[in-house]
């Protein structure tokens, strides 16, 4: 089955909200064998929505709509779509009810009465439930079977409604076709684009085995994307088994995992079966090592705490970094973060402690330590493994590479002690 | 001037990425008053891209795409284009030698023989020049003067080219014509999109005095958006005033700033006019509050560091919480979050302290204590504030939350001290 997606918000075209929406549709419906075959977006101008929807159903007459169901007087879905079809709109009192009882679950005396406005239903549309949020999605159809789903723009709210009432109701219609757009992911952090492209050689080009390949680059690594199209399932996943492989027998000290893995998430686990616990020490990073371990649930049985030492006084008091150390290297220097990660042992009690100290930028680079600067040090009982990087990129994207690099080196220490 | 822009990736239209570039093209274009007009995706597929850019050429005449300039071979945007215009590939060895410089400062004995497909250059194009990545731009130009411009996808690469490059050549492009479309935004936090619209009352609908106004809510809290479009920039900016002037003074207690505003760099600020220092006490956020008060460069004058005390022990050893505490109202609780306040201002030694506990989900749950539950003290020299909230959302969502809550309540407190 094919669709197209139109996000609408002026917010999205005028670029102050980054649209996540699409991207989680695309993946959600390629999962039932489901397409979309193009995208737009226009701004909370019904004119514009009927527009742009008008086009949709006439190219490929099945559509699905994120944004402007809110309660507000931006939110301009509703009309427009109900205006397109001619439909009138009328309260539903069912809707109603629910809203008033939302309302006073989350502690509210009555319902505002701005959020009537999502009561209003177009006659002959379906109601889509939302269990995460007060605005209810719609789903409208033509005489000649082509339709409309609405869904609301709170990422949240869509991502419930989608689970719960759309994709049901989609693969249902889309019945047993069979064939599925089916992806592959492999993670490798700690290469670039072109040495990975370099490093797979002949099998590295735009298809392996007809599959389509794409080199991904991003903070956390590079992914490598197998994608099959229009073949069965079975026959799509044995493809990218075989892909996947091929891939794999060449780059594996790179690759850290599949599809969505998250770094983090791979080295708790590894330190788990090892009942090996973890503290962390950060200057640059400033906690964000300790956000991407605590980011996956059920990381209390490994990840213990960590001292966030962004001042040096941090560093020699709870750290017991010696001051002649910052003295005669500075603190961004692979002595300094090899006496961070055996800091956080001491000091937290844990097998594995890590260090990253770095420069991050914009300011305080000089020539002999350039901003993006790390130096990031691993102790895994006792024995300590130290990595020198200068990052590309902004603060942010420098303090990101930073922790991801700090993960792969646990990773791969442990890799080796196996 | 009107132009259309086509972000260009497989990982685009399955959803595999995140389309940031759009947002953040729309954003620089907007101030030099050009307004993109449409946005469409397609996937690394030449006829694609060709049926693509030829459907905005023929209905605006300018278009900007990102992606497709790598050096792999799913990077196709260089020859679909020089198809669609009729121009062979050439190899520039001015790009040649660029390249070569570029690979041997990163350390590359030479350059990887994939990335000389980066210098082939469509007969008669402009080269835009890319100090920031490999991938040049490049600039395509048609007998009737409309044009195409390709920027790489990667957004480091895409931002830097964008500045050096594009914006100073479509600024003497559009000339000096006048008429912008300029926005203004209002943050606020700690109140919801409803209860914010009954706030505003009368003049919190979709038009403000003739300017578009649009709710937007995330995570951070409701951001109020105010939209004046195909006006001279200075009448814009005098009706922007006024307006923005009307919401807040409705709405003051909940604003933190305007436009892009940070609350962490907000707070610093008020510690910095103050010489007020900041230690922080994280649990279920885990190193999140630390890492937003790090992100703002210059932070380290006023954040001097903190304790990720995400087992029981750690509070109980770091931060001194009583076990008794722990033990009579569980970790999760107001007595526990402000006695984590203060170790943070005793153990780290500043003025201002904060603590986080919550139950972040997904699991952890309880009827009394349900997934969400988070507490969250501040200590300013002395006097404690506490604050407990049910956030709503993913293990993500609370987490951002619950650290944007406590900027938030460190803010409240500076205000009220004052």
């Amino acid at each position: 089955m094919r669709v197209e997606l139109l996000t609408i918000g002026d917010e999205l075209l005028l670029g102050y909200t980054i649209d996540t929406n699409a991207a989680y549709l695309a993946r959600a419906l390629a999962e039932i064998g489901i397409e979309i075959v193009q995208r737009e977006t226009v701004g909370d101008d019904p004119d514009a929505i009927a527009r742009a929807v008008r086009e949709a159903l006439d190219r490929t007459g099945a559509l699905i709509t994120t944004g402007g169901l809110g309660p507000t007087a931006d939110d301009r879905t509703r009309e427009a779509l109900a205006a397109l079809f001619g439909r009138v709109l009328r309260r539903d009192d069912a809707i109603v009810e629910l809203l008033e009882t939302r309302f006073r679950a989350l502690g509210y005396a009555s319902m505002p009465p701005s959020n009537l406005v999502q009561a209003m239903v177009p006659e002959g549309a379906r109601v889509l439930a939302n269990a995460h949020g007060t605005a209810p999605g719609l789903w409208l159809e033509d005489e000649r079977g082509r339709w409309v789903a609405m869904l609301p723009g709170v990422p949240r709210e869509m991502r419930g409604m989608l689970a719960d009432t759309l994709l049901p109701l989609l693969r249902t219609r889309a019945g047993d076709a069979g064939a599925v757009v089916a992806s592959r992911t492999l993670r490798t952090t700690g290469i670039g684009e072109s040495a990975l492209a370099e490093l797979l050689g002949d099998i590295g080009g735009a298809t392996v085995d007809g599959l389509s390949l794409a080199y991904l680059p991003g903070w956390a690594g590079v992914d490598l994307r197998l994608t099959a199209r229009n073949v069965p399932r079975m026959e799509a996943e044995r493809a990218l088994d075989r892909a996947a492989l091929k891939l794999s027998e060449r780059a594996a000290r790179y690759i850290y995992g599949d599809d969505t893995a998250d770094l983090a998430a791979v080295v708790l686990q590894r330190c788990r079966e090892r009942a090996l616990h973890v503290a962390t020490a950060e200057s640059c990073t400033g906690g964000m090592l300790g956000a991407r371990l605590t980011a996956v649930p059920g990381s209390s049985d490994v990840y213990v705490g960590g001292i966030i030492a962004y001042s040096n006084e941090i560093k020699l008091r709870m750290l017991n970094v010696p001051a002649e150390l910052l003295r005669e290297h500075g603190a961004v220097s692979e002595p300094v973060a090899a006496s961070m990660a055996a800091g956080a042992c001491a000091t937290i009690g844990t097998e594995i402690g890590v260090g990253i100290t770095g420069i991050a930028g914009p300011g305080g680079g000089s020539p002999e330590k350039p901003v993006g600067t790390v130096w990031i040090a691993v102790q895994v009982q006792g024995a300590i493994r130290t990595l020198g990087r200068v990052f590309v990129g902004d603060r942010e994207e420098i303090r990101q590479r930073s922790a991801q690099a700090a993960l792969d080196l646990i990773r791969r220490t442990l890799g080796e002690a196996r």
